[in-house]
C-alpha cells in the first residue's frame, strides 16, 4: 500500500514512521517544499522515498495525508486531489475542519484530525507511537465515498489511533471549547495582569502557581495560532461569548455576597473538573498529592525516581517554588487509588510531608 | 521578644519556626482552638509554649500575628486587640485586606499578607524558610502607630520576607488580578467544557496540556475560597468585568478575520507573559524547553536528575503525556541563558529531542 505524506514534520513524520512500522507492505512517499527536511525525514526512517512533486508523490497512492499548516491546507488538498488516482483516499490532519472540509466536493476526500503532538514541531520529534490510543477525528460528509472512508478508518486504526467520526461543525465547536478558548483566556489574563502592574519594571508578586498554570499557553506560537484562530473564528467567538456570559453570572453571584451560592458555584466547578479529568485519563480516580520539599536541584528527580522505581506513573506534575527558591511544593496527579496510595507511602518514606489536595 | 501566634497552621507555624530560628530572644506563644494541633505545633518546634486563651497568649507580647481563616479574622483581631498590651503590634496574614483593615480603628493594628504557601495547609508543612525572599504586604493606615509599624516591618524582614507597604485597596485589586481572577476563569472553563461535552459519560478529547494547565485550580477548596471570594468580591467582580470586556474585544478581532490583527493581539499577550515571568523570577530570561520522551516511569527522574547533578534548577515544569501514555513531552522552564544552554546539552546527551519553544 503506497501512502503519500505531504509535509513531513511532527505529524507527517509520525504518520510515516507508524505506517512503516505497523502497516503491512506500506511504502511511504514524502513530499515537502523544503528538500533538507525531506532528506532528514528519510534519514530518520519516516519515509521510504522523497518525491520531487505532489504528482510524483501521489502516483499509484492508495492514501494521502495532507499535513501542511492549517492556512496552507486548502491549496494542498486541491493539489493532492488533482494528482490522486481515482481510488485514492485523501485526508488531512488540520486542527480545524469546517472551513477545510466544506469547500471540498470530491468524494475521495475525508477530513481528519489526530489529537496528538500539537505542541512540538519538526520531524525530529516524530514517533511511530505518537498516535497510540489517540483520538483521531474523521469528518466524512455525505459526499464521501464509503469505501474510501472505510479504508481511511482502518488505516488510522492501524497507526494506533482510535478513529472517531464527527461532523466538521461539532468538531470545531468541541476544539474551540477545550483547546482554543483556554488559549484566549490565557491571553486575556496575562494582558490584564500586565496592565494592572502598569509600568515596565513592575514585578509580579509571587502568588503561587495558579497564575503561571493559567497562563502557560499565553501568546502561543503565532505562526501556528493565528491560522488556528482565524480558521475556527466563528466557533471560538461563540465560545468566548458564552464564557463572557458565565463571567457575568459569576460576578453577579459574588456581588450578591451569599456564601452558600458562592460555595455552590465553586463546588460545581470542582465536580466538572473531576469529571473531565477522570474521563480524560480513564485510569480511575485521579489523586492530587501535594508534597512539601526543599527546592534544590535534584529533588524532583528524587521524588520521580522513587515513584518510577515502584512503577507508579505520574500523569501530571506542577512545581511551585516558594519565593525563596529554597523550598517549594510539588503537586502530582496519579491515576488510580492503588498507585496513589503507593505514592503516598513512598514519598512519606523520603521524609517529605504529603497531603491529598 | 514575646510573639503571639493565633492559629498555628501552615502560616502561623512557619512564623513560629522562623521567629525561633531567626529572631534573637524570640519566645513564641501559640494559641488555637484545636488543642491537638497546638500540641503538634509544639512538638514540631513551631511554638515555645501553648496558651490556654487569647488573653494568656497576648500577656507580655510585643507582637501578635492573627492567622485565622479570612472569614474568622475580624473577630480574632478584635479579641487580640482587646487582650494586647498597649505597646504590642497586632497584625494578620489574611489574603485580602480591605474588609479586614478598614473597620479596625486601633493604632496598634497593621494588616499584613505574606505571599507564601497558600496551597498546602497544616503545621506539618510549615517551614522556617517559608518566607525567605517572599513579598510580605503590610497595609498601614493613617491611624497606625509609626513606632509599631516600624517594629512589624523589622520583624517581618527578620523572618526572611521583603516587607512592602501598600494600601489595602490596591492590595486587593492586585490580588484579584493575579490570584483570584485565574481561579474564576478556571471555574468558568471547566463548567463550559463540561457543558459542551454534555452527558455524564462524555469523554474529554485528549487535547494536550493547555486545558489541564488552565483548569488546575478550578473548584479550589471551598472552605478557603468561599471566604476569599466573598471578602474581595468587589475587586474580583471588577476584574471579571474587565476580563469580559477583553474577551469581547478578542471576539471582535477574530470575527473581523484580519490575520495581522490576530497576530498582533497574540504577540502582545506573548510579550506580557514574558515580561511578567521575568519580573517574577528575576533570574534573567526564562527559557522554555520542550523535550520529547518515552513516557515510562522514571523518565522524569532521569531528566531532572541529569539537570540536578549539573546544578541546573528547574523553575517550572509541565508534563504532557501523549494519549498512548507511552510517549510525551516535558516542558521545562529554566531561568538564565547559561543554565538553559547547559540543560539543552545535557538533554541532548540523554538522547531526547529538545527544542526551545
Amino acid at each position: 500500500m503506497r501512502i503519500a505524506v505531504l509535509g513531513v514534520g511532527l505529524i507527517g513524520g509520525s504518520i510515516g514512521l507508524a505506517a512503516r512500522e505497523y502497516v503491512e507492505d506500506a511504502e511511504v512517499i514524502g513530499f515537502g517544499r523544503n528538500p533538507e527536511r525531506l532528506d532528514r525525514a528519510r534519514e530518520l526512517g519516516a519515509i521510504d522515498a522523497a518525491a520531487g512533486s505532489i504528482e510524483e508523490a501521489l502516483a499509484g497512492a492508495s492514501a494521502c495525508f495532507c499535513c501542511a499548516p492549517v492556512g496552507a491546507l486548502p491549496e494542498q488538498i486541491d493539489a493532492a486531489l488533482a494528482a490522486a488516482p481515482d481510488d485514492c483516499v485523501v485526508s488531512d490532519v488540520g486542527s480545524i475542519k469546517g472551513g477545510i472540509v466544506e469547500p471540498v466536493v470530491d468524494q475521495r476526500f475525508v477530513g481528519g484530525h489526530p489529537i496528538a503532538g500539537a505542541e512540538t514541531a519538526g520531524v525530529e520529534h516524530a514517533s511511530a507511537d505518537l498516535f497510540q490510543g489517540a483520538t483521531w477525528y474523521l469528518t466524512p460528509t455525505q459526499r464521501s465515498s464509503g469505501v474510501l472512508f472505510e479504508r481511511l478508518h482502518r488505516l488510522v486504526a492501524s497507526l494506533g489511533a482510535r478513529p472517531v467520526a464527527i461532523d466538521a461543525e461539532s468538531h470545531d465547536r468541541l476544539l474551540a471549547t477545550v483547546s482554543h478558548l483556554p488559549h484566549v483566556l490565557a491571553n486575556v489574563l496575562v494582558t490584564q495582569a500586565a496592565g494592572a502592574l502598569g509600568e515596565e519594571d513592575a514585578a509580579l508578586p509571587r502568588v503561587g502557581p495558579s497564575f503561571r498554570d493559567a497562563t502557560r499557553v499565553a501568546g502561543a506560537n503565532s505562526a501556528i495560532w493565528t491560522d488556528i484562530y482565524l480558521a475556527n473564528r466563528e466557533a471560538i467567538a461563540a465560545e468566548i461569548g458564552a464564557a463572557a456570559e458565565r463571567l457575568r453570572t459569576a460576578a453577579e453571584i459574588l456581588r450578591a455576597g451569599d456564601a452558600d451560592a458562592v460555595t455552590a458555584w465553586n463546588e460545581h466547578a470542582a465536580d466538572c473538573r473531576r469529571r473531565l479529568l477522570e474521563a480524560d485519563l480513564a485510569g480511575g480516580t485521579v489523586h492530587e498529592l501535594r508534597i512539601t520539599v526543599p527546592n534544590r536541584p535534584g529533588i524532583v528527580a528524587e521524588v520521580a525516581l522513587a515513584l518510577g522505581k515502584a512503577g507508579v506513573n505520574i500523569v501530571d506534575m506542577a512545581l511551585a517554588p516558594a519565593p525563596d527558591m529554597r523550598s517549594g511544593a510539588i503537586t502530582l496527579w496519579i491515576a488510580g487509588d492503588e498507585p496513589a496510595n503507593r505514592a503516598r507511602v513512598l514519598i512519606d518514606d523520603l521524609g517529605f510531608p504529603v497531603a491529598e489536595a
